[in-house]
């Protein structure tokens, strides 16, 4: 696909505004660079982390996107440019780059309230309402994502999509191992209107089950129409026994910043009470 | 508590018919006697054993009530009485207990639909509304026993409840280890118009935290009040990411069995569609 000059101007700005890009003293006249999805990414991060302030209680989100976040969070924590955070990560992979990073961590359990949660997604509809988990970390994500005051979500433009499910990629869903087979027929048979396709993710050469942090599997849903309704949706999900959670989530994000050829968006939404 | 006589006369009765009581010759004028609560248990766990017939695939419910009806299931197989029975059973324990019973036992990945459950309760509401789980079981019991096609709930009469949560005793919610107290605070917070206390259960000298067959924790609610709507509150419970299901089983059964002083009632309804 071409694109047209514009987009790279304008992102190019993007990324010199956000410290990405360094810019050179005629950069209106050099040849126009064509930014990588991972250098959106880091755009989108780095433009969340300017919502961080000192003395902040912050969900650290997993993925390739969030982890630019987690990364610049570290990096402004050693030049003195952030004190006294404290980070409740969402994924034992998280908590792992946050501790090699020195950024000082606790847990829900401490600290019940978080001021402010950074993360990617796989999917942003245009009411902001987002898949996430595709990384496997969804029941954590929302635990912790749900108890925020604000939740910031980075995506690049690739992520988004008309409708949940759009993208014709996985909507996952955690459950208990117990009789997996059962419950993915269940769930697929709850969404055959939409021509859903329910399959137990597995990974390596034999196709061994993925196991969560928690110690469930998970089914990826793949839908070919639009499953209408998301709050009932999500209740009829949930009310399966075996299921322990989804990756649709909800009226949940305050603010969706989008990095693309065209340059960052951000949106600001209240959340519905 | 004084209890009347023509009590004792329906109980024995009914112990009689079940097979539980031999009749004796003069069995109007021998002295009433006191049936234990477990007799009382065995009467309705036999009268929902003539619901079973030769050829089902049967739900084996987990618990001192359903353990008697596994039982009886297993001495009917071994008389002949029964052929070509498939047990599901809810819990490891009562895989072990059909196993050396002789019970040819499936799963619900190979038997998606299943004739007949037959389950005991801890309380059991006006509308035949159950709460299940104090043995710990529940996620299993309501997989199984919402795969059914006719679920036989058996109970002594001390189950009976106005309403679900008013014996006092714990409704259980089980949910996943990580950030347990979080979650715990939630669930109560969620109740706090019912004067709920919610508590984690534990086990032994050391108050280990009791694990469930899937490897989750279990939070016990307390309830001073009527909750009201129980599909709201069981909608409300589902949706908070961390519980992984709750022991109130709403519009599961089918038939209510329950044996007291005054004999066996048995209630059947239709189940919602």
């Amino acid at each position: 696909m071409a694109i047209p000059y514009p987009h790279f101007i304008a992102s190019e700005k993007s990324a010199m505004e956000t410290g990405i890009l360094v810019p050179s003293p005629s950069s209106s006249t050099v040849p126009p660079v064509i930014l990588t999805q991972d250098e959106l990414k880091k755009i989108a991060a780095y433009k969340a982390v300017e919502y961080v302030e000192s003395g902040m209680v912050l969900g650290l989100g997993t993925g390739s996107t969030a982890k630019h976040a987690v990364d610049r969070i570290g990096e402004l924590l050693r030049q003195g440019k952030l004190e006294n955070i404290i980070g409740i990560p969402t994924s034992k992979k998280t908590h792992e780059q946050a501790v090699s990073l020195g950024i000082p961590l606790s847990d829900l359990d401490s600290h019940p309230v978080i001021d402010l949660a950074i993360d990617g997604a796989d999917e942003v509809d245009p009411h902001m309402n987002l898949v996430k988990g595709r990384g496997g970390s969804l029941l954590r994500e929302k635990m912790v994502e749900g108890a925020c005051k604000k939740f910031v979500v980075i995506v690049d433009e690739t992520k988004l999509v008309k409708y949940v499910g759009g993208s014709g990629l996985a909507m996952p869903v955690e459950i208990i191992p117990f009789c997996w087979k059962f419950t993915a027929t269940r769930l697929q048979n709850l969404f055959e209107y939409a021509g859903c396709t329910a399959k137990l993710r597995t990974f390596g050469e034999n196709n061994e089950p993925f196991v969560t942090d928690n110690g469930n599997y998970i089914v990826d849903l793949y839908f070919k129409k639009d499953m209408g309704d998301l709050r009932a949706a999500s209740d009829a999900i949930l009310q399966l026994a075996g299921v322990v959670e989804h990756g649709m989530f909800l009226d949940m994000a305050t603010t969706v910043i989008v990095a693309g050829e065209l340059g960052v968006k951000v949106t600001n939404k209240q959340r519905d009470v």
